[in-house]
């Protein structure tokens, strides 16, 4: 059996590997357009930012390493450019020299993954403006940044890339601009949930341009310019290019293979393509989304791998399955960790799902250890079924760690109020006795059972002002005295039951406190008085997250500078 | 509707909290016979280390603050002294004056907790030897040590409370003696998997005493003597005895309350007693085994807090339930992380249950991104149903994020090879493309499919020297020249297929490397090549830990130096 691979990286060189476990007598080749195979490219922004010092960290394998151990014949800088199904021949371009050759199969993966996206804007030639994919790309900004020291540099896009190139090169003393087209950073995450991540980056001395597409890059000399909708041109030494990836699907298309709506390649479980003995694997290919069951593009390095692995299954005879993905991811931009699993509320809203929201702050670990740290959770659930929709973390310490179990819970099939029983691990320096996610369970048995009610803080600004209902802040007077939401009075939680003959009776209650425990509390006391009363999910510090967000940015545009 | 609270730590100050909030006009008691309330118990090594500097870190609540907070009477030095069911009255002393009070009620609830095991050996009223429980103990033995400066300390007991303050003595630059009756520290691991943790301690300066029963212990001016069976005498200046916990039982056995077979006070999933309207949580009460369904103790404060949660439910009129525990526990230890989920496979051989295991020493995040820490795993599930029957981790970063997710996956019931397909958030600071949980799942269906046999350290010794076999370490040879198992001859990998000729045919082939991935794929070639082949499990490193444990403990006996 001769097997061909197109594409060296993740998804390709997993199958590589795999196939020869499987498969001592199969050939294998792996064509590499680009002059690296089996690399790290997720890594790659930390080569820039000199935290990856060793460039060869980057190649976890070299064509020779990978010849000696799997006798895998990857041959890089070929490129393949045409695909013949019928007569199973594909078309190989050696890049170096230029020669064209033609290179028979039995079987052949397409793992050409999704390269950035160009759209066609004006300047984009500029050799001050650069995208990141490959290891030759890595090295290009390095060493641009090596030799030209930019103290300024803009950065188009919102994502994944654009937040670790942006924490690499703050790192290194770069002034940083983000332009990014809608109000929000990072779209796994919900903007109010994305307003931690904005506020850490300003205070980092980053420039944030929400709402501000790119239109184009000029470049004048030494400096190249962003130019955004509305004629402005923000200049810095350095730009990149990083507002999303596009599946490589030229190949494909040419081959006839069918392709999704969103343009990735068609593949069933076994991830075979609609035309026999072509399998495709990684950000190429739309694979099913776990929770709403919606084929999707998923560009992540842990769903290429699995995919790989069950396409070198089925390349070598057996019957492997991938399910599907969920969307898991994290990271760390600036020693915040930003994680996401499953559907945000767009994503619910967009899917029809009917959702009910949990929004908390607990401590990293037990809050008497030194070195616990606040983390934002927020967790979406399905109305009725309690099946989890998906979750968000923005924090530290621990952040990954319960993205991880939530991701387990939900893909077990776990409904929320399971959450309350999960048997976690508990010391002092790693968890609380109630860890973050058990609290989760809590809060939505509470939520279902009735034990409480909650409104957000997109209900804040609609609730009447005039007296028909009651607005309180459980919270201290030192607390309270440092702000609050507009009409909320101040009644500390430990004084409510000496105050309840002063609360109109008859009336709701809305109520607020700083995280969203002591709010609970509160509607308990008033809740058995007799009051139809409403916990603010998320407390004050998530009300005025989004609140200083709206006001940065609006207060910003004027001058560019949006640190508060 | 009042209710008495006998205990107010973990399961008893979370049941008070739950039962206000749920009924504002209950009366509640919290009888406590220490001086604290809801305090940390978990954190009190953590205080005497000075890890924890503030003892008010140590009390959640006061008795004030949980009144003003919750409007409960919480009564510090008050001890219930007996029971009345049949009149619903429990007597009351008060230990600062004496006076005893009988106080009815409609629902009691009992988290007496368990207290520091104490056989009967000579010596145990020495000023010098302390146990760890309450507030108090933890004041003793931070002003003894502030007062006299210790330099030595023995420990008896190889659990989470001796390693706790090990650690924090070590750190104080106290010289650590534990003794342990049993080969190895906590029971939570197999013996291989703690010859990790034992290694580390020793490069730590710790002497261990394994194998070795404590006797008793004698006082001579101002040292203190363990002694250990046998009549030798390790002097020290300072001793702990903290060789286990037994449930408190003595109040339920007067009131005539059913107990278990292990001295535990037996309920239901209502947490409700034999006896009507009296409850029980906490480490005083048996719960069922999640995965073996008998009935055991559990003394970790993540169960008694749901415990208390659930019975406070039931007190108040709900129905809630508490359907038990896996035993999932995390411990730090000088830097090193020891956590567990389930059964070890001592607990599987208890239990009658015929399992499979997997070893692997992933490392805690991606090998090209700087930091990351190998750690050693090994998960068990059960033949046949494919079952995760525990795991058990012993590293340092992402070791209680693994066992977290390995102990949500075998609660939800996921079979061993679902973990392949967990979809997991992976950035190179966090994580790898395929994390160390999906490595696992790799590993199980490899077993199951046939892909690979295996074979464990236990049989190492056991293998014909007699050429009826072969045996192969398939590492490089530097490697090879540090250190192999007797009669394993080295082929690299790499240079495996250049050497198949000369590897006997027909006879079983056993394989080797560092840790079990190269001779995985040394017996895959070797299998595809017609060779019954057997890959060690865990690798070298893993063979290695056992064989220098026991080397070290065997040589340093006669002179009372343990380290190699």
């Amino acid at each position: 059996m001769k097997v061909i691979i197109i594409g060296g990286v993740a998804g390709g060189a997993t199958a590589a590997a795999r196939i020869r476990r499987l498969d001592e007598k199969a050939e294998i080749v792996i064509l590499e357009r680009s002059g690296f195979v089996s690399y790290a490219n997720c890594g790659l922004p930390y080569y820039i930012g000199g935290v990856i010092t060793d460039p060869e960290e980057l190649t976890l394998q070299t064509p020779q390493g990978f010849w000696n151990r799997f006798r895998v014949d990857v041959r890089v800088r070929h490129e393949a450019t045409a695909i013949d199904p019928a007569g199973k021949q594909v078309t190989v371009k050696n890049l170096e020299t230029g020669e064209v050759t033609v290179e028979g199969y039995d079987k052949l993966l397409l793992a050409p993954g999704a390269a950035p996206t160009r759209p066609p804007l004006p300047g984009l030639d500029s050799p001050r403006l650069f995208s990141l994919r490959t290891v030759e790309d890595t090295f290009r900004i390095r060493s641009f940044v090596e030799r030209n020291r930019p103290k300024t540099a803009v950065l188009a896009g919102g994502g994944f890339i654009s937040l670790e190139m942006a924490e690499n090169l703050a790192e290194m003393g770069v002034e940083v601009t983000i332009l990014q087209r809608i109000p929000q950073l990072m779209n796994p995450l919900d903007y109010d949930m994305a307003t931690f991540l904005h506020s850490h980056l300003r205070r980092k001395g980053m420039h944030l341009r929400l709402n501000t597409a790119v239109a184009g890059f000029r470049q004048e000399g030494e400096t190249i310019s962003a130019l955004v909708e509305g004629g402005e041109a923000i200049p810095a030494d350095l730009a990149i290019l990083a507002i999303g990836v596009t599946p490589e699907n030229a190949l494909a298309k040419q081959a006839g293979l069918a392709l999704g709506s969103r343009g990735g390649i068609v593949v069933n479980q076994r991830m075979e393509t609609s035309v026999p003995d072509i399998y495709a694997v990684g950000d190429a290919v739309e694979i099913p989304h776990l929770v709403t069951g919606e084929n999707t593009l998923i560009s992540l390095a842990g769903p290429a791998n699995k995919q790989g692995r069950v396409a070198a299954d089925n390349i070598c005879g057996g019957d492997s399955r991938y399910l599907g993905a969920q969307g898991s991811s994290v990271v760390k931009v600036c020693e915040l960790t930003v994680a996401a699993t499953g559907l945000n509320e767009k994503a619910a809203q967009a899917a029809g799902l009917s959702y009910e929201k949990i929004v908390l702050s607990p401590l990293s670990h037990a809050g008497y250890y030194p070195g616990g740290k606040l983390m934002t959770m927020k967790v979406l659930y399905e109305k009725g079924s309690q099946r989890l929709l998906g979750a968000q973390i923005v924090g530290h310490e621990g952040v990954d760690k319960r993205i991880d179990v939530l991701a387990t819970a939900m893909q077990a099939g776990l409904p929320v109020t399971a959450l309350k029983d999960l048997d976690l691990a508990y010391a002092p320096p790693y968890a609380s006795a109630k860890d973050p996610v058990n609290l989760v369970g809590f809060m939505a048995e509470n939520l279902e059972q009735g034990v409480v009610k909650q409104f957000h803080w997109e209900d804040v600004a609609g609730l009447p002002r005039d007296g028909s209902v009651t607005l309180l802040d459980a919270r201290t007077p030192g607390e309270y005295s440092g702000g609050c939401a507009e009409g909320f009075v101040n009644v500390p939680l430990d004084e409510l039951r000496d105050h309840l003959g002063e609360i109109a009776p008859g009336k709701p209650v809305y109520v607020m406190c700083q995280s969203g425990l002591r709010s609970y509390l509160a509607c308990r006391i008033l809740a058995q008085d007799g009051y139809d009363c409403y916990n603010f999910s998320g407390g004050y510090r998530f009300y005025e997250s989004v609140l200083l967000d709206r006001w940065t940015r609006q207060n910003a545009y004027p001058c560019g500078v949006e640190r508060p």
